[in-house]
């Protein structure tokens, strides 16, 4: 089986193999959420624990819903309520949750690196949910999965990534597994949100029209509004007039262009309402696809001794049988 | 079916046969909590979202509980903890949760009208749990359902309205239903908590003695002690005083008088602790049926599709059913 | 069957047959969170409401994931979202969730005695999860289930219970426990922070390394930081110099000493890092006999009457069949 890790901490170092098989395995999990009864019993016995220590709706409740249509238990911490009012470190707090026998672990942390610090410590499986500016791999996975059911492929697509790149853990993840598969980036934003190193990524550009020019996809970053007066740029409206993503920046891109946003949106600052809610956003079918993904990681993390004593075919087959005797739809497979 | 509704937004435009639907099948989901094994399978793997922007117990709890003994899943925002803090819209979060295909939403909002903004733009059912001082159609259905397993009947019913009924969501959708019902209706409050247009509901008292006079029903409602100093009543004291419940304005009721709130009771302010906790208190009933009322409505909004499919006889049958073997007590069936 | 309670409220009165009976049901319990699958049905329908006032990560989790591991439904209600906001009274509070006919309600609370208060007035099963400076009887269950499965026996077992007793609930619960199971307590800390009664229960010092000498067992106690400052002690370097348990005092027990803490720990202040990570530590299999305990709790207080109708030996190979069909484990047992 292409995926045998016991962590998804980032994608800079995940192979192409591992990448295809992640999306391929959520593709084929994506039609549970659309039948009648939304449940399968695979990892029921299974205990995942959300650690969430920023502000979260649809990470946290993409990841819960996921693991309850797997019957999975699902229990989250979240940071006012717990220990870490009184004092107690990220490591000792995970330790004794570790100890409680959890499958996986989720965490969002504002340090980067956390997940990675847990992970050699603990014996269950991290999933990181975004660290500080590093990685936040399921964003990132269900950004690509959009793509590659639009497009078909992801090699030789153009993609531009617009905002405070500086910043953004969902755009380093994109970075990371675009490169690995053969796309081509453009980050694009103020010089400020930029940085030097960032041209081993792809083409750097600060005017908006030249980077969305002929692109196959448009990622707009969420803009942080509290870093405003940090002298990252000097007012919000002043960032919207040079970034904001209007119906006429949209016009340079292909003519099917596809335009993406992590949410929460900022509308007006940096994308305007009528391009966010346009032919051309696919900004809820990302989140229809977190689901998926969030389901295929949650699976092969957890599941890998059941997983590796069946084929792939037979496995697959298995992981969607439905909770109760319906006829299951024939799985569609896509591979990119 | 005589209830085929996509949302549950308020009651004021439901109908009779409508309303009585809704209080059968309540009825009959009544002893699925009496059970040894309080659980049945007849929504499992359908996805419950509860949003609950105000605070919240009894409602917030009850949903959640009804969910689970129907075998849902449910998944909860507060807004504290969420991608509010992030300046999200309302509309924004609810079409996130909504890609994410949750069976019903229930929203609890500050803001009159929330609920029927929402349900004009998703997918999934929408339910009110509480809109400013717009409607709380769930309480008034479990009020509704009390009235009706004391009395046998609505129609012809004498029910006083007290308290602070000019800001109270609860009393809208009981007046509406109660008139739809045949009830006749008396509003008692202050004057300033009542207003000129409420003589379209009903008859209009500052006189708790008077109002109260031969009640079949007295329905007290909570004064939002945070509103005192507002204008609407000079103090606490001064409106203890005279629209405190207390056993010498019950002796005017009927003999078989009930005595209802909604819940959190302010003891001493608009109830006396005897009277809550005496024998014409019928409180705790009303938590109890709110369990059965919100399964009712979960069932029926998400489970459309197989309620149409089968003949309403089965139907009972059917989704009675216990979650394991245990033979299962006759359903009772009362008709108001 | 030797534990007929209906609640969980305290060990002082429990007797040595009820203490050795709870720790053989957790025995039994804890090959459940090792299996592949980690769930039974046992509890299947029940519902368990948590409570919880004062903030909590490991024990809240605990109880929620070993009612997940048992099938039953969780709800949680924590102060800040609750009607405890709107001055609710606990008892109105309890009462209401009680009318939703929940089968346990874990309860932590500020105030000691707030459990049984509420136990005398409820139907459900009360579990008490703390109670100010009282008890924290699932705790000590845990404590007592860790110590007799490293030692066979807690009968003339030397513990030694250092730190803030005065305030803690941790040791009142181990000590009544400890006492009825015969074995022998010494209590160690500042002056301050005894209390001349306590020579009731064991030998009283004020000397560290005199107080652990030849002991069995080291239960430290976790400082209060927040109390630091109302002169119990004068600072908390002045506290650690004289009570942080370093190598150099657990040398003077016994070489096979097990060391012990209830968390959060803090590091430095009443266990140096070392010793709290080091060979001699059981912390973190505390953690895990705290899901195999409250399993039992849960699993004794819901579930009398199914226990009741069958002879010991059939309900323990009964509760613990999976949930799905694999080969069930023979189950060790292990009396003390």
């Amino acid at each position: 089986m292409p995926f045998t890790r016991r962590h998804l901490l980032g994608l800079e170092d995940v192979s192409s193999e591992e990448l295809s098989y992640l999306l391929d395995t959520a593709q084929s999990f994506k039609e549970i959420s659309e039948r009648e009864i939304k449940k399968v019993p695979t990892l029921r016995g299974k205990t995942v624990v959300g650690m969430f220590y920023e502000a979260s709706t649809r990470t946290r409740t993409s990841f819960e819903i996921a693991a309850k249509r797997m019957s999975a238990d699902f229990v989250s911490l979240s940071a006012s309520t717990s220990s870490v009012t009184k004092g107690e470190t990220l490591l000792d707090t995970a330790r004794n949750l570790d100890a409680m026998r959890p499958d996986a672990l989720i965490l969002r942390h504002a340090s980067s690196g956390a997940p990675h610090f847990l992970a050699a410590r603990l014996d269950c499986a991290v999933i990181n949910a975004g660290d500080g500016a590093h990685e936040h791999p399921t964003q990132a996975l269900l950004d690509l999965l959009t793509m590659r059911e639009r497009k078909q492929k992801l090699a030789g697509l153009t993609v531009a990534i617009v905002g405070d790149v500086l910043h953004s853990r969902v755009a380093r993840s994109n970075v990371f597994a675009l490169k690995t598969l053969g796309a081509n980036i453009r980050l694009v934003g103020p010089p400020t949100l930029l940085a030097p190193e960032m041209r081993a990524w792809g083409d750097v550009t600060t005017d908006l029209h030249e980077g969305v020019r002929d692109a196959d996809v448009i990622m707009m970053l969420r803009i942080q509004l509290e870093r405003q007066g940090k002298n990252f740029f000097p007012t919000v409206d002043e960032y919207s007039r040079y970034f904001c993503l209007t119906e006429s920046a949209v016009a340079r891109a292909k003519s099917d262009v596809m335009i993406m946003h992590p949410g929460p949106i900022n509308r007006g600052v940096e994308i305007a309402s009528d391009v966010a809610d346009g032919p051309y956003s696919v900004i809820l079918d990302q989140v229809t696809n977190g689901i998926a993904v969030r389901m295929a990681v949650l699976y092969l993390l957890t599941n890998q001794a059941r997983t590796q004593t069946h084929s792939e075919g037979e496995t697959q087959a298995e992981l969607a049988a439905p909770e109760v005797e319906v006829v299951a739809p024939r799985l569609r497979r896509k591979v990119g």
